[in-house]
């Protein structure tokens, strides 16, 4: 698997020994995503060195595989003749990532050596907002006009030679790029060589529009399992497509961001260990100064009974098990919620058979954990009703909790607020301050104390 | 996007009204994964209808979008033609998974029914277990000899006519299934007709054991931005491939139990919605009950310190504050480092270099936090001391708390052990000690508290 890591000091020495030969040896052995990996790991110096021991027609994919950071650095050694190949042959949703990326002054220089169609591209792809099907989509497709027949069509494909992953659906529009249908590189073997591409096409398929966000692009793909999605305007004018292999990325993408947002952590763009330390700290500590703030009104609240707890200290015992697992049965309807909307399994449509089964859950799993809850307080202090203000407070709290834990992630998905953010800290901060005052509540009846 | 919503009273209508033509014609308009969902918004004697409207040859593709429950529903009212149609034509993977759960009766009638050929790929199939490569793959796969010429090639896939999915490698096997090499779909149009394959094929390829874990598959994927993969044996003969939509759904699945496991949850096999409530519950009350059992530490830990809450009551007030930041400091760390374990993007060789950078981390944090900490105790309860035990106690706590849910991960993952169980109620439960411990150690000093 990772291979890279074995081959870096090899790769090194010969670099030492100037033994290029064998290095171009090896380099020639490895695919693209490798020698990427490879290329990452050596010193800068070390990868320039190697760069140049690449063939000019491998390296533009190889360049694609770098993440952001290093393509950045490596283009800034490389010789104009490689330079201009790379910003030419690199895929351009890739290309557009990049010039995102760079200063106004890179950008410049860039833009200089590259031809006036390759700068309109990247000028188009760079204006769609992130995470929209515009700043997905790949400008490279295959298209023709409905009068083809395949057997022109596999011409005009031998000779536009696209790259792989855009190349499985041929995409047939009118003069003014109108989509009209769509077949596959499977449908263009099967078919006679004089059929016409109109014949052919398969004209019910699925779209989308630039804006659309990626997580409805995502949707799409799994539910029809795709390989590549257009992109078209609202004139229904194809402006690129999208790829599968992009996909499995957003997927990850969107996932990752709602793990972060269910710890309270702002998402952070790029890998972990790639993030300067001052970033993450900044992301972290915004949420844990606003929880913070947050629990001064549980402390506010419990200074608030003191008085319960100067007659009975024993109530400051069970605090941290009631608010605990009203946490823990909070997050848990939270999680099954949220994941189900992310996943496209649950609707809002849903909210009063989910209301109807979390009050259930709420009442099972209450009574279980109350009754539980009883026994330990009575067992450990001998005094029954100190054993009921706990039994029937984690049985209240916990149905509150389970309840409280389905329905928000619903109402903030509705009100257009991504519900990742209910579960987690959030949902156990507001959970802490109802279970303190629902404990102190019933303390205070049963318990018969008085201010 | 859901149109099956909007259409599903309109069928309804329709079957009411033995208008069968115009179902006819609208399910014709539809794609396969949107009759699928039709079908199962549909009560069943209805679906069954439907089915009978739906042409032979389209069917199957539709069966396997179905979830099993649906399947095993229908395939019960299938008229036998179009049952032996419908197993013979589905994936190959698809049929398989099926099979796993169906009744030993049910799956005897279904053999009964087969070829004896297509029996075999189910029994080969079914033997793997869950996650494996082996359960992940399709048998359905182009491949040749490697004297066989690209115009001969394009002869056989005609003739094989495969899937859609399925069809873009073509594999170059020996007599005895030893996969040579591969190609794809554009190389073979690319080719001139009188090649042989085993000149154009590609021999250095990404491949897969039938035993290798989907996780791992998962990883191949999305490095090599692959389309399928060869799943081979030791002795690397071909069994089958895996195919890019398969993966988008291991991804979600993969993301999806630890989404669960970190909210301690037991996986849940199927969707939320759609698992009865019993089993949901029982998922969630075994992680409730072992957590209550945990805090039952804590309650202890407070009875134990209850001379110095009797000297200075204040200090109960400030607790959960201490355990909740606690909490929420660990979860951060260990969500970061879970995510990065699954996207690959951190090893347990960085654990060092993770160590010096948490450590900073919660020092930073822990500063920060602790000033404010004090800040609050101190203004509200007017005791410098009581301040200072709170301050020092969160920041000592929050450090201690962003290392243990940093390396905590690491060790489970070292040990073989799923990480996502180390984030969530689990770390906050030893937190929620931790803090309470040092909370009153700390107190007992600098409050001049004695037993």
């Amino acid at each position: 698997m990772k291979k890279e890591h074995l081959i870096t000091p090899g790769i090194q020495r010969l670099l030492n020994d100037k033994n290029y030969s064998a290095i171009r040896d090896i380099v020639a052995e490895l695919l693209s995503p490798d020698i990427a990996e490879l290329l990452q790991s050596l010193e800068h110096e070390e990868a320039v060195e190697i760069v140049k021991l690449i063939s000019l027609d491998k390296f533009p994919e190889i360049f694609s595989y770098l993440d952001n950071d290093s393509q950045i650095l490596i283009l800034q050694d490389l010789t104009i003749g490689r330079l201009k190949n790379v910003l030419n042959e690199m895929p351009s949703d890739e290309r557009a990532d990049l010039f995102l990326r760079i200063t106004p002054k890179l950008k410049k220089q860039l833009f200089s050596i590259m031809s006036e169609e390759e700068r309109k591209d990247v000028e188009e792809l760079i204006q769609y907002k992130e995470n929209t099907a515009g700043a997905l989509m790949t400008t490279e497709f295959a298209k023709i006009s409905p009068e083809i027949s395949i057997g022109e069509a596999i011409e005009i494909l031998r000779k536009t030679a696209l790259k792989r992953e855009t190349i499985y659906y041929i995409y047939v529009t009118d003069e003014k790029d109108k989509l009209l249908g769509v077949f596959s590189l499977k449908d263009l073997i099967m078919a006679p060589a004089e059929r016409a591409a109109s014949e052919i096409m398969n004209t019910n398929f699925i779209k989308i529009q630039l804006n659309d966000d990626q997580e409805e692009v995502a949707l799409l793909f799994k539910k029809y399992d795709l390989l590549a999605l257009p992109v078209v305007d609202s004139l229904d004018n194809i402006h690129g497509i999208i790829t599968v292999d992009d996909i499995v990325d957003v997927i990850e993408q969107e996932d990752t961001e709602d793990f972060h947002k269910m710890a309270a952590i702002e998402t952070i763009p790029e890998a972990y260990l790639k993030t300067p330390f001052h970033i993450v700290a900044k992301k972290r500590i915004g949420w844990l100064l606003l929880l913070l703030i947050t629990y001064s009104i549980s402390t506010q609240l419990i200074k608030h009974y003191s008085f319960a707890l100067e007659s009975v200290i024993a109530l400051a015992f069970f605090i941290p098990m009631l608010s605990g697992s009203a946490g823990n049965a909070g997050t848990q309807s939270a999680t099954l919620i949220i994941r189900g909307l992310a996943t496209g399994e649950i609707n809002f449509k849903d909210i009063f058979k989910i209301m109807r089964r979390e009050i259930f859950m709420g009442l099972t799993l209450g009574t279980i954990l109350g009754a539980l809850g009883f026994l330990r307080a009575y067992l450990m202090q001998g005094n029954p009703f100190l054993g009921l203000t706990v039994g029937y407070s984690l049985a209240l709290v916990i149905t509150i909790a389970t309840f409280i834990g389905s329905i928000l992630p619903l109402i903030l998905h509705k009100a257009g607020i991504d519900p990742a953010i209910s579960a987690g800290p959030f949902l156990t901060t507001i959970l802490d301050i109802t279970s303190i005052l629902i404990y102190f509540q019933i303390a205070k009846v049963l318990l018969n104390l008085v201010q």
